[in-house]
């Protein structure tokens, strides 16, 4: 297997051959250590997601599927409204976990409709299905990462720079990712691609997931830090900005890992097109405009303490640590999804994109 | 002495009592251990400018006028021309460790020139006056750092939010700082400011020297990763910023820290005023435009692993790491210095700036 297929290929998540327990790489480790994490409880659910072992939007989709299954297995129930009851209770556990994101729920809302849709059948034939909606979660987003990445790949010629932010490559995902989807693709087809990651402070899954990805499968990249953005693009090396998105609201506002929103800012200042990638199931029509999308805030020690051999600040210094932000639909050029690439005005081809079939060929 | 107090007076920079010794505080130690250093070689001078042990363009400049004074006095020479060819070749020297400051070039040329209007006089009178002149640019930086905080304090209200990157405190200068001093004044006279102070990636100026000085003084800091700037602007909490600088062209462009430039124009996007601090000899004429201005390029290795326990990011990824850019001056709503605020356009308010009278009461 070339080290481009290795990377493409990459086990992130995956189910036990007994079906019992969830397997992922061990996110926090990369690049340094290449660990299998098992999870069997809630509670190893719970933490995985929350200090992001697993993360990337769809990745957690896909594990929390895979987790509530596990967990299903799991309950001691002799009714319906029993197992029901306990269902709901891991349910609303792991959706705890992380409140950006919107694939989390999603999946989660998925694998409970399987459950009240066949509240006639045995809980071992609920089972059954649980067992086959999660790996239907999981093949879909390979099929929807593929797609993805050839709507992207359109957008792009040999050669060109190209700027991207945290992490939405294979590890995030299944297989290509989506921003950095078009990259692997375009490799496979020989084409070259100049990339700038930045490292994406406070968790580095720029540095330590985006380079390590891309190096491996043998792309041009080249790792800043995230306050170099703007001299790149003055110097003139960017074509375009591919990133990843948590949840896009119905006006195609999208939150993103922290400082994507300045990214976008100043690719418009350089007149730079600005896309963003991500699954239809990134987009909660529910959310009318980013107001409504919740940001989680996460601990100080991640800006001052992790990593670090010593501490960077003041014990007593505060911090304000956000971990996505809104980026405003009038700065996005476009966003890639499996269906095809919505252009402004967003509103209208978001909604479009819900009236086409909704399986991907 | 209050705590602000003890800021302010930090002994950052110092002559020996001897007068043959250079003391600074190793700023590459803070905030965990505040160690001092005494540096007595020109190597000694030249590692701790290029390793930024002593740091801040005002500072590099008060280093290397009492750097190059001790290093005249350990010149053996009979003649004047022997004199002065080992002082020009020590110039030289230190001039070479950092390109972008101008502080660094301009504090010795001053010292050269007291050499050469001297060279009637003896050997010994000449060491006399030089020990003198580097007095004197420290002398100068505390009286230029005071008229800057004032002006910069004319800008600000009590209970503004005030942004501001890297570091140009006390630490960076003497006394009170540029871009920092408002704060400190403000301080002083009962005022009160949100601060929001960047990390400044990738050696952490921001969090380990600008919030420890605020911090210090009891000035109310918040700590937030670059990446951070556009939603602390987005969330209104930023009413102005406030950035030092390392080299001013004439017709106002100003190359700062890396990531000034993003800071600037996520401002102007967010229609929050951006200020430039500076003293009168950051600004360099010869440089028609930051076009002109060079930027230094450093070790990948500060992006990987400074600072960390385990590397970030494989071996073999490329990075690209400059120590400054340059921030256009369509970007920036005034200059601060210590003859007054230049407003747009600059290049005629700058050269006004000049014909002013050059001593500071």
């Amino acid at each position: 297997m070339s080290s481009l297929n290795e990377i493409t290929h990459i086990d992130n998540i995956k189910l036990s051959e007994d079906g019992k327990k969830v397997i992922i790489i061990d996110q926090t480790k990369l690049p340094n250590i290449t660990e299998y994490l098992t999870l069997e409880s809630d509670k190893d659910l719970y933490d995985a997601i929350l200090e992001l072992k697993v993360r990337g939007a769809p990745a957690i989709g896909i594990c929390a599927g895979y987790g509530i299954y596990i967990l299903a297995q799991q309950i001691k129930a002799e009714t319906y409204d029993d197992f029901y009851r306990k269902f709901a209770g891991y349910k609303n556990y792991l959706n705890s976990s992380r409140p950006t994101a919107v694939n989390l729920s999603w999946a989660l809302n998925r694998m409970e409709g399987v459950v009240t849709a066949n509240k006639e059948k045995s809980i071992g034939d609920i089972l059954y299905l649980l067992g086959e909606e999660c790996r239907a979660i999981h093949e879909e987003d390979i099929k929807m990462c593929k797609a993805i990445s050839e709507y992207g790949l359109s957008l792009v010629k040999d050669g060109d720079g190209i700027f991207t932010h945290c992490n939405a490559g294979p590890l995030a995902t299944s297989r290509y990712g989506t921003a950095l989807g078009p990259l692997f693709l375009g490799k496979e087809r020989g084409l070259s691609f100049k990339v700038f990651a930045d490292e994406t402070r406070p968790l580095l899954q720029g540095a330590r997931l985006t380079s390590y990805e891309l190096e491996k499968a043998g792309i041009d990249v080249t790792l800043i830090c995230d306050n170099m953005a703007s001299i790149v693009m003055k110097n003139g090396w960017i074509k375009v900005c591919f990133m990843g998105c948590d949840r896009i609201a119905a006006n195609g506002d999208a939150a993103n890992k922290i400082g994507t929103s300045g990214v976008a800012i100043l690719a418009k200042y350089y007149g730079i097109p600005f896309y963003v990638f991500g699954p239809t199931s990134t987009i909660d029509l529910n959310c009318k405009t980013g107001e409504d999308i919740k940001i989680e805030l996460r601990d100080p020690k991640e800006i001052k303490e992790k990593f670090y051999k010593d501490p960077m600040a003041l014990k007593e210094v505060k911090c304000y640590n956000p971990a996505f932000d809104v980026t405003d639909h009038n700065l996005i050029t476009g966003i890639v999804t499996e269906k095809g690439i919505c252009c402004p005005p967003f509103e209208a081809s978001i909604k479009a994109l819900f009236l086409k079939d909704s399986r991907i060929v």
